[in-house]
């Protein structure tokens, strides 16, 4: 009954460090960096699913995460491991922070608005909604079914530690420091995230069709953004299974608004598929290699 | 098995207008509007649970639902069927429109900001999210299990009809003409409604605890409507199977908005509960008669 | 927020016992048997939700619960809390041992079978279905959402610590001493049970309606218990937030067996209801008194 | 957005039999044995998914299906499309009846108890459950999610039309005319089934490593039945995507019963797997070629 026949071995880094080229880092946050230096030194290229590398200010990752952090060299060859808007340092680098589902979803709608200008930034708003499978496997009373099922709630309302993480890149992005509002929820069930972006644009005359064409434009060169044509809308089931990242966009010319939409899989874009991607891209490989496109329905 | 022995009869206005003393109509729309001029000559009083009788303006109601109105006079009588906003209309009032989900959630929420001025009110996104069971028991292909469930989206995007009917009570609020910006979304799960609203307030001073006491002063003699002490934030069980509409406060001073969430059962407060509670105030009732007030859970 | 202003107070015997006639016992099994005794000799009554004073023979119960018992008087009083089949002993006891969900189900859908003889007792297979309430409110890793959810699958086969219960009231009921075959299956929703119950009829002339006649003649007295006309089975959906329980009949000629399905609640005609059920019965109410009639639906 | 560029187009038998050398067939019941006729004559090999070609008794099949049938010859032609039990004739087929969900599900736990004849035939009971994918596409109210989710019933009791299907095989294996109790009922989740079947041992010596040693020798060259080990149930959840059928044994020592549950994917090994696994055979390619074994999962 066993499909895998590998073995869950003690962390010898030295050993690691002797049969792997690269390494995938899949810790409770605060372990990464404890580790990562060890293999950087051994000449280990890595791979952190965890919060430990995303950000450049290491100041914020301790006030959020509540670690002091001596990997300051390692942490300084760090780049954010969203391909979509950072492949080039992607594929030189040593190491990555891959960003999680929340982060994903969040940024590949807000990108081509801050990059572009087309908003004014501070109007951002991102009402994100998740599946439980976001929560881990760790037994909590909130998410066994009997309690979660047939529910819905918003948690960490203007304080999720998430938020941090999506203004680094949104700044970064809008080359001017910014505040997004960022609002998770528990949805009932397993998989897949939806974000709900609102912005204002700063030009009132800009259609549907204006974005699209942006949109598109934008992620003309990333194979697992799809960007929605007219009036569609993205269902988080189309993504999943996938590493893909559906967006719809809606204008809406009585509020002066743009409405964008991202689906993905927060277990593959959202996580594993993000860092397959990375390694592609690490490794000179074609980019989607080895990442379903076709979604897991019904 | 059979529990309730009222068997199902043709209509006849003459014989209803006979037995009763007020008729509930839950009808699709642009029925009622046919039948209810006829119960009001009659000396009956109408509950309407359709969109007839919710537009004080109704050419904007003939926009959105295509149907010319010919009971001016019985339209003019209307009240819209809200009682904690118009529960002393409501008392003397001959025909009332019943507010349905979606608008009970977004202005329950939305009430204590507009009618205080506290908000800009053009800055207000209600983000709301339904259970499936808010689209009717008719055999669609996209509410069924096997496509809904596990799986998320938007719809009706900028142009839901429902956004007139939100506009109208808040303008009457907020003693101006206003929009707001109102994104439905379906859930995987039968009942409930959330909705997430967003708004910046004027004074970027007031904090949660001011808030909640507005809140709590505003909804003093509205015994349905809760507010949740600080830091929770209502899960729509807690209101499954009630009349009641659960209400969570954050302020974000970052950003210096204020995030309400308003929680109810869409076919209780939504919808049923809501005209059993105008009953209660048109007949000189307890208004909570009948009402149940504990969740059904889990 | 707080409908309800009980408060949770220390277990005091002596203080439980001067305020209250009846106490019911709400614990993990093997507990009640430690606290029932005092109470009995203050002359409280004790309606025990637990396995404890389930069993007519303590053997079996020391067997499957691995504790031994002290309290042989206080057991020896205990009557069986199955109102369908001990209403007259339960009137007049002072120690009730009330069935949980599986028993329940399994029981109401036999009991006519085997107190008419209908059956060959030893072809009785009861293939149960419950939802993840059943579980209780524990963090358990498999009963999360995220894991629960899409999937089924049967435990504790051929050994689950129900099938002795079951079997106890078996025998009585069939003046013989018979086993049965008992399987559990989890179900991916929060409430209900439904028993497939199979049986070889001891007259293979027997058909439908002969059945329903004398489930609905056995079932005379019993509110709880609605037999459903030819064809139509039961959802487990039906009996939702009520006391009932469903039971639909089926014959197959080809094979000479009779397939019983019934449907509870699991937390109600399983659980909590069955206990109000006993207790309106000990206290000479009517007994209904208290306990729903219509199913929470949908 | 559209990740497969193939397009529907309307049907050609010359166009088709020119292009092709294996047609699939996935309509419903009755249209398949209008078609197959033509493309065999025209040299093409075919695959039905639906009941045309599962019955070697024709009438039969027109007493469940209500169809004449013209083509003789063809279905004479036609063979079971479960590789598990007919493989070397599916190699050299030109017709094909693939079986569905509960018939692969429930011929799979039963094969090697009847085949090796270790059961009382006459004893076999499938209780059988299914996601509401089962059913398939079409609106209909009661596979709705707010009708469907949070409950669970049986349907087509005792005279299902998977039965006589089943018991045209399980006759087959045991060389005599034998009648089993088949019961489906639908579950509120969206892939997966699971059999639960119940048998009466001729030998009542017989333990469940016993058991385990047959059924590991007879899917011994059946790369997607996977026997679980001693104690371990199948989830459907494990089966999930893939083409594999999970198989979980237990005997009953007090009984005299053999218990065996099967859980497949319904769309998979159920439905579309199986018929790409006959196309493995029938071209003599690797059996597994182009078949998940990974699960989806969670």
């Amino acid at each position: 009954m066993h499909k895998i026949d590998l073995t869950i071995e003690k962390i010898d880094l030295e050993v690691v460090a002797q049969r792997c080229e690269i390494v995938f880092l899949g810790l409770p946050n605060g372990l990464a960096c404890d580790i990562a230096p060890t293999l950087i030194q051994k000449d280990c290229k890595v791979l952190d699913l965890s919060a430990d590398y995303r950000f450049g200010n290491l100041d914020t990752y301790t006030a959020w995460y509540k670690k002091e952090r001596q990997d300051l060299d390692t942490a300084a060859l760090a780049v954010y491991g969203l391909p979509e808007l950072y492949r080039e340092k992607i594929k030189i680098s040593q190491v990555i922070g891959c960003p999680g589902c929340y982060c994903t979803a969040s940024l590949l709608a807000l990108a081509p608005l801050l990059k572009q200008g087309l908003i004014l930034p501070e109007t951002a708003i991102i009402d994100a909604k998740s599946g439980t499978s976001g929560g881990g496997r760790q037994a909590k009373t909130n998410l066994l079914l009997a309690e979660a099922d047939n529910s819905l709630a918003a948690y960490g309302v203007a304080n999720h530690r998430h938020t941090p993480e999506i203004e680094q890149i949104c700044s970064e992005l809008a080359r001017e420091d910014i505040k997004v509002q960022f609002t998770p929820h528990l949805i009932p069930m397993v998989r897949g995230i939806l974000a709900t972006v609102y912005a204002t644009l700063r030009d009132p005359g800009l259609v549907r069709e204006d974005l699209l064409t942006i949109y598109t434009a934008f992620y003309r060169s990333s194979p697992f953004v799809q960007i929605l044509s007219n009036g569609i809308y993205p269902q988080t089931k189309w993504a999943c299974g996938t590493n893909l990242c559906y967006i719809g966009i809606e204008v809406d010319p009585r509020t002066g608004r743009v409405i964008v939409m991202s689906a993905i899989d927060n277990l593959m874009k959202g996580q594993a598929g993000q860092a397959v991607q990375c390694l592609n891209l690490m490794m000179g490989w074609d980019e989607t290699l080895g990442l379903p496109q076709l979604s897991f329905y019904p």
